[in-house]
Protein backbone atom coordinates (compact mmCIF):
# COMPACT_ATOMS: atom_id res chain seq x y z
CA UNK A 1 0.00 0.00 0.00
CA UNK A 2 1.35 3.51 -0.76
CA UNK A 3 2.19 5.03 2.31
CA UNK A 4 0.54 8.60 2.05
CA UNK A 5 1.91 11.58 3.64
CA UNK A 6 -0.01 12.95 6.66
CA UNK A 7 -1.45 16.13 6.18
CA UNK A 8 1.89 18.24 7.86
CA UNK A 9 3.86 17.35 5.06
CA UNK A 10 1.03 16.80 1.89
CA UNK A 11 0.62 20.81 2.55
CA UNK A 12 3.06 23.31 1.75
CA UNK A 13 3.84 25.29 5.37
CA UNK A 14 5.15 28.92 4.17
CA UNK A 15 6.50 30.74 6.11
CA UNK A 16 5.20 34.61 7.22
CA UNK A 17 6.60 36.96 4.83
CA UNK A 18 5.92 39.44 6.33
CA UNK A 19 7.98 40.42 9.72
CA UNK A 20 10.93 38.25 10.20
CA UNK A 21 11.63 37.13 13.73
CA UNK A 22 14.79 39.21 15.07
CA UNK A 23 15.13 36.90 18.10
CA UNK A 24 14.21 33.22 17.88
CA UNK A 25 13.56 32.23 20.85
CA UNK A 26 15.96 30.07 23.02
CA UNK A 27 16.13 25.85 23.55
CA UNK A 28 13.76 25.57 20.38
CA UNK A 29 15.08 23.51 17.12
CA UNK A 30 12.44 23.46 15.52
CA UNK A 31 10.49 26.58 13.90
CA UNK A 32 7.52 26.80 16.14
CA UNK A 33 6.23 29.55 13.14
CA UNK A 34 6.00 26.47 10.75
CA UNK A 35 4.72 24.55 13.27
CA UNK A 36 1.80 26.99 13.88
CA UNK A 37 0.93 27.17 10.44
CA UNK A 38 0.61 23.36 10.29
CA UNK A 39 -2.11 23.82 12.72
CA UNK A 40 -3.84 26.48 11.08
CA UNK A 41 -3.87 24.70 8.12
CA UNK A 42 -5.24 21.49 9.85
CA UNK A 43 -7.82 23.25 12.04
CA UNK A 44 -8.84 25.66 8.24
CA UNK A 45 -9.22 21.56 6.17
CA UNK A 46 -11.98 20.30 9.63
CA UNK A 47 -13.61 23.31 9.86
CA UNK A 48 -14.53 23.75 6.19
CA UNK A 49 -14.87 19.99 5.04
CA UNK A 50 -17.20 20.26 8.22
CA UNK A 51 -19.44 23.57 7.77
CA UNK A 52 -18.09 24.54 4.39
CA UNK A 53 -16.16 27.54 3.65
CA UNK A 54 -18.72 29.97 3.96
CA UNK A 55 -19.93 29.58 6.95
CA UNK A 56 -16.43 28.63 8.82
CA UNK A 57 -15.35 31.91 11.09
CA UNK A 58 -11.60 32.61 11.23
CA UNK A 59 -12.38 32.35 15.55
CA UNK A 60 -13.40 28.73 14.40
CA UNK A 61 -10.51 28.17 12.89
CA UNK A 62 -7.83 29.67 15.74
CA UNK A 63 -9.76 27.90 18.43
CA UNK A 64 -8.79 24.63 16.56
CA UNK A 65 -5.83 25.62 16.36
CA UNK A 66 -5.50 26.55 19.99
CA UNK A 67 -4.92 30.11 18.86
CA UNK A 68 -6.65 33.53 19.94
CA UNK A 69 -8.19 35.47 16.42
CA UNK A 70 -5.38 37.99 16.36
CA UNK A 71 -2.78 34.88 15.82
CA UNK A 72 -4.51 33.67 12.57
CA UNK A 73 -3.73 37.17 11.07
CA UNK A 74 0.02 36.69 11.66
CA UNK A 75 0.24 33.95 9.18
CA UNK A 76 -2.69 34.90 7.47
CA UNK A 77 -4.42 37.79 5.90
CA UNK A 78 -7.70 36.13 5.59
CA UNK A 79 -9.50 32.72 5.41
CA UNK A 80 -9.38 32.88 1.64
CA UNK A 81 -6.13 33.28 2.43
CA UNK A 82 -6.34 30.13 4.23
CA UNK A 83 -8.45 28.25 1.99
CA UNK A 84 -5.87 29.41 -1.31
CA UNK A 85 -2.60 27.66 0.85
CA UNK A 86 -4.73 24.83 1.73
CA UNK A 87 -6.28 24.61 -1.40
CA UNK A 88 -2.77 25.19 -3.72
CA UNK A 89 -0.94 22.89 -1.25
CA UNK A 90 -3.85 20.06 -1.31
CA UNK A 91 -3.70 20.22 -5.35
CA UNK A 92 0.39 20.70 -5.35
CA UNK A 93 0.07 17.06 -3.26
CA UNK A 94 -1.91 15.18 -5.61
CA UNK A 95 -0.28 16.67 -8.79
CA UNK A 96 2.85 14.63 -7.21
CA UNK A 97 1.12 11.93 -6.37
CA UNK A 98 0.10 11.94 -10.20
CA UNK A 99 3.34 11.94 -11.09
CA UNK A 100 4.97 9.55 -8.94
CA UNK A 101 2.39 6.96 -9.93
CA UNK A 102 3.14 7.59 -13.38
CA UNK A 103 6.62 7.32 -12.95
CA UNK A 104 6.66 4.39 -11.68
CA UNK A 105 4.33 2.56 -14.30
CA UNK A 106 6.26 0.71 -17.43
CA UNK A 107 3.04 0.93 -19.82
CA UNK A 108 0.11 2.54 -19.95
CA UNK A 109 -1.84 -0.05 -18.15
CA UNK A 110 0.52 0.29 -15.48
CA UNK A 111 0.38 3.94 -15.05
CA UNK A 112 -3.20 4.35 -15.04
CA UNK A 113 -3.53 1.40 -12.72
CA UNK A 114 -1.16 3.40 -9.90
CA UNK A 115 -3.63 6.56 -11.09
CA UNK A 116 -6.69 5.25 -9.91
CA UNK A 117 -5.13 3.45 -6.75
CA UNK A 118 -3.27 5.71 -5.24
CA UNK A 119 -5.06 8.69 -5.96
CA UNK A 120 -8.42 6.77 -4.26
CA UNK A 121 -6.71 6.03 -1.41
CA UNK A 122 -5.14 9.79 -0.77
CA UNK A 123 -8.89 11.10 -1.35
CA UNK A 124 -9.45 7.87 1.88
CA UNK A 125 -6.76 9.09 3.57
CA UNK A 126 -7.26 12.90 3.39
CA UNK A 127 -10.69 13.02 2.86
CA UNK A 128 -10.81 16.46 4.34
CA UNK A 129 -8.31 18.15 2.85
CA UNK A 130 -9.58 16.25 -0.31
CA UNK A 131 -13.14 17.59 0.31
CA UNK A 132 -11.88 21.23 1.06
CA UNK A 133 -9.55 20.60 -2.67
CA UNK A 134 -12.76 19.32 -4.72
CA UNK A 135 -15.49 21.07 -3.67
CA UNK A 136 -14.55 24.44 -2.22
CA UNK A 137 -12.21 25.81 -4.96
CA UNK A 138 -15.12 28.03 -6.61
CA UNK A 139 -15.06 30.19 -3.07
CA UNK A 140 -11.48 31.63 -4.09
CA UNK A 141 -10.65 34.95 -5.57
CA UNK A 142 -10.79 35.05 -8.95
CA UNK A 143 -7.12 35.38 -9.13
CA UNK A 144 -6.33 32.61 -6.73
CA UNK A 145 -8.99 30.58 -8.35
CA UNK A 146 -7.26 30.89 -12.06
CA UNK A 147 -3.57 29.28 -10.28
CA UNK A 148 -6.16 26.12 -8.85
CA UNK A 149 -7.63 26.12 -11.93
CA UNK A 150 -4.50 25.64 -14.12
CA UNK A 151 -2.93 22.77 -11.27
CA UNK A 152 -6.79 21.18 -12.10
CA UNK A 153 -6.57 21.14 -15.95
CA UNK A 154 -2.31 19.63 -15.26
CA UNK A 155 -3.94 16.51 -13.77
CA UNK A 156 -6.95 16.00 -16.27
CA UNK A 157 -4.07 16.58 -18.98
CA UNK A 158 -1.55 14.13 -17.26
CA UNK A 159 -4.92 11.31 -17.02
CA UNK A 160 -5.83 11.62 -20.65
CA UNK A 161 -2.20 11.65 -21.74
CA UNK A 162 -2.37 8.21 -20.24
CA UNK A 163 -5.32 7.34 -22.50
CA UNK A 164 -3.78 8.85 -25.59
CA UNK A 165 -0.63 7.17 -24.96
CA UNK A 166 -2.73 3.69 -24.42
CA UNK A 167 -5.18 4.31 -27.62
CA UNK A 168 -1.66 4.90 -29.57
CA UNK A 169 -0.55 1.84 -28.78
CA UNK A 170 -2.84 -0.92 -28.84
CA UNK A 171 -4.05 -1.52 -25.40
CA UNK A 172 -6.80 0.64 -24.56
CA UNK A 173 -10.08 1.89 -26.33
CA UNK A 174 -12.04 4.25 -25.88
CA UNK A 175 -16.07 3.42 -25.77
CA UNK A 176 -18.36 5.07 -28.70
CA UNK A 177 -18.70 8.45 -28.28
CA UNK A 178 -16.82 9.01 -25.61
CA UNK A 179 -13.57 10.42 -26.22
CA UNK A 180 -10.39 10.29 -23.92
CA UNK A 181 -11.56 14.04 -22.04
CA UNK A 182 -14.90 12.73 -21.18
CA UNK A 183 -13.34 9.41 -20.52
CA UNK A 184 -10.69 11.00 -18.03
CA UNK A 185 -13.67 12.54 -16.94
CA UNK A 186 -15.26 9.69 -15.49
CA UNK A 187 -12.07 7.89 -14.30
CA UNK A 188 -11.62 11.02 -11.84
CA UNK A 189 -14.98 11.27 -10.88
CA UNK A 190 -14.82 7.59 -9.69
CA UNK A 191 -11.86 8.66 -7.55
CA UNK A 192 -12.79 12.43 -6.58
CA UNK A 193 -16.30 10.79 -5.77
CA UNK A 194 -14.69 8.64 -2.74
CA UNK A 195 -14.24 11.95 -1.03
CA UNK A 196 -18.06 12.31 -0.93
CA UNK A 197 -18.56 8.79 -0.15
CA UNK A 198 -16.35 7.74 2.58
CA UNK A 199 -16.44 7.91 6.48
CA UNK A 200 -14.06 6.58 8.73
CA UNK A 201 -17.03 3.48 9.58
CA UNK A 202 -16.50 2.15 6.17
CA UNK A 203 -15.22 -1.43 6.66
CA UNK A 204 -13.20 -1.49 3.23
CA UNK A 205 -9.34 -0.33 3.65
CA UNK A 206 -8.09 2.41 1.51
CA UNK A 207 -6.18 -0.28 -0.03
CA UNK A 208 -9.22 -2.60 -1.35
CA UNK A 209 -10.68 0.40 -2.45
CA UNK A 210 -7.85 1.73 -4.42
CA UNK A 211 -7.68 -1.82 -5.90
CA UNK A 212 -11.44 -2.01 -6.84
CA UNK A 213 -11.21 1.30 -8.50
CA UNK A 214 -8.14 0.55 -10.60
CA UNK A 215 -9.42 -2.44 -11.57
CA UNK A 216 -12.91 -0.87 -12.67
CA UNK A 217 -10.88 2.04 -14.53
CA UNK A 218 -9.22 -0.91 -16.57
CA UNK A 219 -12.65 -2.28 -18.15
CA UNK A 220 -13.31 1.51 -18.75
CA UNK A 221 -10.84 1.76 -21.53
CA UNK A 222 -11.04 -1.92 -22.55
CA UNK A 223 -8.15 -3.37 -20.98
CA UNK A 224 -10.00 -4.87 -18.24
CA UNK A 225 -10.43 -8.64 -16.98
CA UNK B 1 -33.72 13.19 -24.62
CA UNK B 2 -35.93 12.55 -21.67
CA UNK B 3 -37.85 15.76 -20.58
CA UNK B 4 -37.08 16.13 -17.01
CA UNK B 5 -39.65 18.27 -14.61
CA UNK B 6 -38.43 21.86 -13.93
CA UNK B 7 -38.30 22.30 -10.08
CA UNK B 8 -41.78 23.53 -9.61
CA UNK B 9 -42.84 19.47 -10.49
CA UNK B 10 -39.73 17.76 -9.18
CA UNK B 11 -40.09 18.25 -5.70
CA UNK B 12 -43.72 17.78 -3.61
CA UNK B 13 -45.31 20.97 -2.92
CA UNK B 14 -46.63 20.40 0.55
CA UNK B 15 -49.47 22.30 2.21
CA UNK B 16 -48.79 24.22 5.60
CA UNK B 17 -51.38 21.57 7.59
CA UNK B 18 -50.83 23.98 10.98
CA UNK B 19 -54.23 26.44 9.79
CA UNK B 20 -56.47 25.46 7.03
CA UNK B 21 -57.99 28.39 5.29
CA UNK B 22 -61.22 29.33 5.34
CA UNK B 23 -62.07 32.08 3.06
CA UNK B 24 -60.12 31.25 0.07
CA UNK B 25 -58.89 34.74 -1.93
CA UNK B 26 -61.10 35.20 -4.00
CA UNK B 27 -60.80 35.04 -8.48
CA UNK B 28 -57.82 32.65 -8.04
CA UNK B 29 -58.05 29.01 -9.01
CA UNK B 30 -54.34 28.27 -8.38
CA UNK B 31 -53.76 27.73 -5.03
CA UNK B 32 -51.63 30.83 -3.66
CA UNK B 33 -49.60 28.73 -0.64
CA UNK B 34 -48.91 26.14 -2.84
CA UNK B 35 -46.96 28.38 -5.29
CA UNK B 36 -45.69 30.33 -2.13
CA UNK B 37 -43.96 27.12 -0.60
CA UNK B 38 -42.57 26.59 -4.10
CA UNK B 39 -40.40 29.36 -4.03
CA UNK B 40 -39.64 28.89 -0.88
CA UNK B 41 -37.99 25.45 -2.10
CA UNK B 42 -36.82 26.59 -5.02
CA UNK B 43 -34.93 29.81 -3.09
CA UNK B 44 -33.29 27.56 -0.76
CA UNK B 45 -32.34 25.07 -3.51
CA UNK B 46 -30.68 27.81 -4.99
CA UNK B 47 -29.40 29.50 -1.23
CA UNK B 48 -27.92 26.12 -0.30
CA UNK B 49 -26.32 25.10 -3.61
CA UNK B 50 -24.73 28.63 -3.48
CA UNK B 51 -23.51 29.00 -0.03
CA UNK B 52 -23.87 25.79 1.86
CA UNK B 53 -26.43 24.96 4.58
CA UNK B 54 -24.69 26.32 7.63
CA UNK B 55 -23.90 29.89 5.93
CA UNK B 56 -27.61 30.13 4.24
CA UNK B 57 -29.95 31.99 6.54
CA UNK B 58 -33.68 31.92 6.79
CA UNK B 59 -33.49 35.58 5.67
CA UNK B 60 -31.12 34.60 2.67
CA UNK B 61 -33.99 32.55 1.67
CA UNK B 62 -37.00 34.62 2.24
CA UNK B 63 -35.50 37.34 -0.02
CA UNK B 64 -34.64 35.34 -2.57
CA UNK B 65 -38.67 34.22 -3.03
CA UNK B 66 -39.73 37.49 -2.20
CA UNK B 67 -40.89 37.06 1.32
CA UNK B 68 -40.35 38.24 4.98
CA UNK B 69 -38.29 36.03 7.28
CA UNK B 70 -41.86 35.79 8.90
CA UNK B 71 -43.18 34.70 5.43
CA UNK B 72 -40.67 31.48 5.37
CA UNK B 73 -41.79 30.93 9.10
CA UNK B 74 -45.64 30.40 8.01
CA UNK B 75 -44.65 27.69 6.04
CA UNK B 76 -41.40 25.98 7.65
CA UNK B 77 -40.59 25.91 11.01
CA UNK B 78 -36.91 26.46 10.61
CA UNK B 79 -34.36 26.42 7.97
CA UNK B 80 -33.48 22.26 8.49
CA UNK B 81 -37.25 21.83 7.57
CA UNK B 82 -36.22 23.18 4.48
CA UNK B 83 -33.25 21.34 3.80
CA UNK B 84 -35.59 18.58 4.31
CA UNK B 85 -38.24 19.23 2.95
CA UNK B 86 -35.70 19.92 -0.50
CA UNK B 87 -34.31 16.83 0.42
CA UNK B 88 -36.57 14.66 0.36
CA UNK B 89 -38.84 15.59 -2.36
CA UNK B 90 -35.48 15.49 -4.49
CA UNK B 91 -34.91 12.35 -3.24
CA UNK B 92 -38.10 10.90 -4.15
CA UNK B 93 -37.79 12.81 -7.35
CA UNK B 94 -34.65 11.12 -8.07
CA UNK B 95 -36.17 7.21 -7.23
CA UNK B 96 -39.32 8.20 -9.61
CA UNK B 97 -36.68 8.48 -12.44
CA UNK B 98 -34.67 5.55 -11.96
CA UNK B 99 -37.73 3.40 -11.61
CA UNK B 100 -39.35 4.65 -14.42
CA UNK B 101 -36.01 3.98 -16.28
CA UNK B 102 -36.33 0.33 -15.44
CA UNK B 103 -39.49 0.10 -16.34
CA UNK B 104 -38.61 1.38 -19.41
CA UNK B 105 -36.30 -0.97 -20.18
CA UNK B 106 -36.75 -4.77 -21.19
CA UNK B 107 -33.50 -5.98 -20.39
CA UNK B 108 -30.95 -5.19 -17.56
CA UNK B 109 -28.44 -3.55 -20.22
CA UNK B 110 -31.43 -1.26 -21.68
CA UNK B 111 -31.83 -0.65 -17.92
CA UNK B 112 -29.00 0.26 -17.01
CA UNK B 113 -28.32 1.91 -20.07
CA UNK B 114 -31.39 4.14 -19.14
CA UNK B 115 -30.47 4.88 -15.51
CA UNK B 116 -27.43 6.32 -16.44
CA UNK B 117 -28.90 8.37 -19.35
CA UNK B 118 -31.42 9.75 -17.36
CA UNK B 119 -29.97 10.43 -14.15
CA UNK B 120 -27.40 11.94 -15.55
CA UNK B 121 -29.42 14.27 -17.14
CA UNK B 122 -31.27 15.11 -13.75
CA UNK B 123 -27.70 15.53 -12.68
CA UNK B 124 -27.24 18.31 -15.49
CA UNK B 125 -30.48 19.99 -15.57
CA UNK B 126 -30.79 20.45 -11.79
CA UNK B 127 -27.66 20.52 -10.52
CA UNK B 128 -28.53 23.09 -7.83
CA UNK B 129 -30.81 20.73 -6.20
CA UNK B 130 -28.70 17.87 -7.23
CA UNK B 131 -25.92 19.64 -5.38
CA UNK B 132 -28.38 19.82 -2.11
CA UNK B 133 -29.15 16.17 -2.27
CA UNK B 134 -26.50 14.89 -2.61
CA UNK B 135 -24.12 16.82 -0.32
CA UNK B 136 -25.98 18.64 2.24
CA UNK B 137 -28.06 15.79 3.87
CA UNK B 138 -25.65 14.92 6.32
CA UNK B 139 -26.75 18.66 7.98
CA UNK B 140 -30.03 17.46 8.56
CA UNK B 141 -31.40 16.36 11.98
CA UNK B 142 -30.83 12.10 12.57
CA UNK B 143 -34.14 11.39 12.50
CA UNK B 144 -34.41 13.24 9.14
CA UNK B 145 -30.90 11.95 8.26
CA UNK B 146 -32.56 8.43 8.23
CA UNK B 147 -35.63 8.87 6.31
CA UNK B 148 -33.51 10.59 3.50
CA UNK B 149 -30.96 7.39 3.97
CA UNK B 150 -33.31 4.74 4.04
CA UNK B 151 -34.48 7.00 0.22
CA UNK B 152 -30.75 6.57 -0.92
CA UNK B 153 -30.13 2.86 0.05
CA UNK B 154 -33.34 2.02 -2.06
CA UNK B 155 -31.52 3.93 -4.82
CA UNK B 156 -28.56 1.93 -4.58
CA UNK B 157 -30.45 -1.37 -4.08
CA UNK B 158 -32.20 -0.49 -7.62
CA UNK B 159 -28.78 -0.62 -9.38
CA UNK B 160 -27.26 -3.34 -7.67
CA UNK B 161 -29.90 -5.13 -8.24
CA UNK B 162 -30.21 -3.92 -12.36
CA UNK B 163 -26.43 -5.46 -11.77
CA UNK B 164 -26.83 -8.96 -10.46
CA UNK B 165 -29.93 -9.97 -12.75
CA UNK B 166 -27.29 -8.89 -15.74
CA UNK B 167 -25.07 -11.18 -13.88
CA UNK B 168 -27.15 -14.15 -13.44
CA UNK B 169 -28.53 -13.89 -17.03
CA UNK B 170 -24.52 -13.83 -18.25
CA UNK B 171 -25.09 -10.02 -20.28
CA UNK B 172 -22.88 -8.62 -17.25
CA UNK B 173 -19.70 -9.92 -15.48
CA UNK B 174 -18.40 -7.99 -12.62
CA UNK B 175 -14.88 -6.63 -12.65
CA UNK B 176 -12.13 -9.52 -10.45
CA UNK B 177 -12.29 -8.22 -6.86
CA UNK B 178 -15.50 -6.02 -7.43
CA UNK B 179 -18.59 -7.32 -6.16
CA UNK B 180 -21.99 -5.83 -7.60
CA UNK B 181 -22.42 -3.13 -4.44
CA UNK B 182 -18.42 -1.86 -5.62
CA UNK B 183 -19.66 -1.71 -9.19
CA UNK B 184 -23.15 0.40 -8.06
CA UNK B 185 -21.03 2.77 -6.15
CA UNK B 186 -18.73 3.35 -9.14
CA UNK B 187 -21.26 3.61 -11.79
CA UNK B 188 -23.32 6.43 -9.27
CA UNK B 189 -19.69 8.08 -8.65
CA UNK B 190 -19.71 8.82 -12.41
CA UNK B 191 -23.12 10.45 -12.08
CA UNK B 192 -23.21 12.09 -8.91
CA UNK B 193 -19.89 14.12 -9.78
CA UNK B 194 -22.17 15.78 -12.34
CA UNK B 195 -23.16 18.27 -10.20
CA UNK B 196 -19.94 18.88 -8.83
CA UNK B 197 -18.50 19.60 -12.13
CA UNK B 198 -20.98 20.80 -14.33
CA UNK B 199 -22.03 24.34 -14.80
CA UNK B 200 -24.09 26.04 -17.19
CA UNK B 201 -20.98 27.16 -19.63
CA UNK B 202 -20.56 23.51 -20.86
CA UNK B 203 -21.12 23.00 -24.21
CA UNK B 204 -22.00 19.02 -23.90
CA UNK B 205 -25.52 18.66 -23.76
CA UNK B 206 -27.25 16.96 -20.91
CA UNK B 207 -28.32 14.20 -23.88
CA UNK B 208 -24.84 13.79 -24.73
CA UNK B 209 -23.24 13.59 -21.57
CA UNK B 210 -26.28 11.08 -20.54
CA UNK B 211 -25.65 9.13 -23.26
CA UNK B 212 -21.96 9.04 -22.66
CA UNK B 213 -21.99 7.87 -19.04
CA UNK B 214 -24.74 4.61 -20.42
CA UNK B 215 -21.82 3.58 -23.01
CA UNK B 216 -19.06 3.55 -19.89
CA UNK B 217 -21.63 2.07 -17.90
CA UNK B 218 -21.77 -0.59 -19.87
CA UNK B 219 -18.08 -0.93 -20.60
CA UNK B 220 -17.61 -1.06 -16.91
CA UNK B 221 -19.73 -4.32 -16.34
CA UNK B 222 -18.33 -6.05 -19.45
CA UNK B 223 -21.04 -5.05 -21.88
CA UNK B 224 -20.09 -2.44 -23.26
CA UNK B 225 -18.73 -1.73 -26.87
Amino acid sequence: MLSVPPLRHAVNVRQPTSTPRTTPPAGRTSDPDASTVERLLQAAAQAFADKGFHATTTRDIASGAGLSPAGVYVHFGSKEELLFALSRSGHESALRLLRSAIADGDTPAEQLSNVMARFSEWHVEQYQVARVVQYEHHHLTPEHHADVLALRKEMDGLVQTILERGVADGTFSMAESAGSAATALALLSIVVDVARWYSPTIRRSPAEIGATNAMLALRLVGAGH
